[in-house]
């Protein structure tokens, strides 16, 4: 952490989750580009208030029940997520029995190395998809990307994909995979084109997960696979939508300009 | 430039923008916390459809009228507008006779310096506010972002601070300078607190203030007068709000999910 930033600071949350995120950057976890990829979601959760919402709370226990309905869950990581939500991603896994499996838009060797120590270093068993583990292919743009592990997101079901890249969502469709994603903005191509959209921060939503897989857990399957049934992603793309709207309507009808 | 993005990218436009900042911040001259800020702005520029609007056009009038009357206009720039628009901001100078001057949020000597460097090669005649030259003091919150140009920003009347952040803004308005800025999200502390917001990004805008500049330098200083006294800022911020507003309920209306 390089600035003390004050505690009555009206943004110091979100100044707190970036300095982690700088953190990780400096230890080679984060791309830059990942600097700029969080500074999209930072304004998309400026807009929805900075608290998890009832539309994202609806798509975390659809997100639950899949995973645990799943046969071969497979955990989707990329540096923003491990630097963020380390100690999560372990958790999730262990209570659902997911694999890890690091999986990059910028693909280095060093980078996916020092992904799979930092998540080593939380407690995870296994990590996935690095160096020569990542030996298979899916059909993708970018060569670099189309790496996955043959013991993970290639013969897994349902992927959670965490602040994902729209060609790789659409990829991993393509695929037939069940997707899940966590994503702040309801307009991004991954929002729209995965199975299950949690509109949140992953810093909030991804302990709401764990929490929620917890409590699934001993549930019946038939209770698990109603719950998918009557959820319906659409919808919840719209409320998120129509929520970001009205609270900017909401903004605009008061006297903005701030006199100093 | 490190990947070739494909010509039918949805997203090439802002892709390319993001890698010119990448760019800069691997010469040194854009902060880690400059990505972050870029990705913010993205985030607005997606909603607002990555075009120019109306409102914004009625914004560069005002700035160029202001910029026009000011008897010491200062532009202030940080590595984030220097790594995206060095061109403009020369020309910028050039057109109006305002002077440039170098000031960052994360202060170092170097990065100073490799900004100046960057504008001196893009044909920039002098470059204040770096090293012994922002000696000079404003009150602020952190301590090395105090430090002005006595021949620059001190001095100035009218100040162009694109991409600011919002303790700065409200310090030079404490200061009873006119602030001009150029913010894609109309509701940052910079946007409110600025005279003329142009709620647009970087990229698209300067090209078009220094068309405007040049449009209307041969005028009358009672015609510039009257579009400032014409103009409206806090207008200016509630109609880019609805906007983006209308744009999001006319969105939410829709079939939102991607088949693939």
């Amino acid at each position: 952490m390089r600035l003390n930033i004050p505690f009555n600071h009206p943004r110091r949350e979100s100044l707190l989750i970036r300095e982690k995120l700088v953190d990780g950057f400096r230890k080679g976890i984060v791309a830059p580009e990942g600097l700029i990829a969080h500074g999209r979601g930072e304004c998309f959760d400026y807009i929805l208030g900075e608290k998890t919402q009832e539309f994202a709370l609806r798509a975390i226990e659809a997100a639950a029940a899949a995973i645990l309905l799943a046969n071969h869950p497979v955990i989707s990581v990329n540096g923003n997520v491990a630097a963020l939500v380390p100690e999560y991603i372990v958790k999730l896994a262990e209570e659902s029995g997911a694999l890890i499996e690091v999986n990059l838009f910028y693909r280095t060797r060093e980078r996916e190395e020092a992904i799979k120590q930092h998540l080593l270093s939380h407690g995870a068993r296994e990590v996935l998809g690095v160096g020569e583990d990542a030996s298979a292919t899916i059909p993708e743009l970018f060569s670099e990307r189309r790496r996955v592990s043959p013991r993970g997101i290639l013969i897994a079901d349902v992927v959670l994909v965490p602040l994902e890249d729209g060609d790789r969502t659409e990829a991993l469709k393509r695929l037939g995979k069940f997707v899940v994603t966590i994503d702040l903005n309801p307009l991004s191509r991954t929002a729209r084109t995965a199975d299950v959209t949690i509109i949140d921060n992953v810093v909030r939503a991804m302990p709401l997960l764990v929490e929620k897989v917890r409590e699934l857990k001993g549930r019946d399957r038939e209770v698990l696979k109603e719950i998918i049934s009557r959820y319906n992603n659409n919808e919840i793309l719209q409320e998120a939508l129509r929520f970001i709207s009205h609270r900017l309507v909401e903004l605009a009808s008061r006297e903005l300009r701030i006199r100093v």
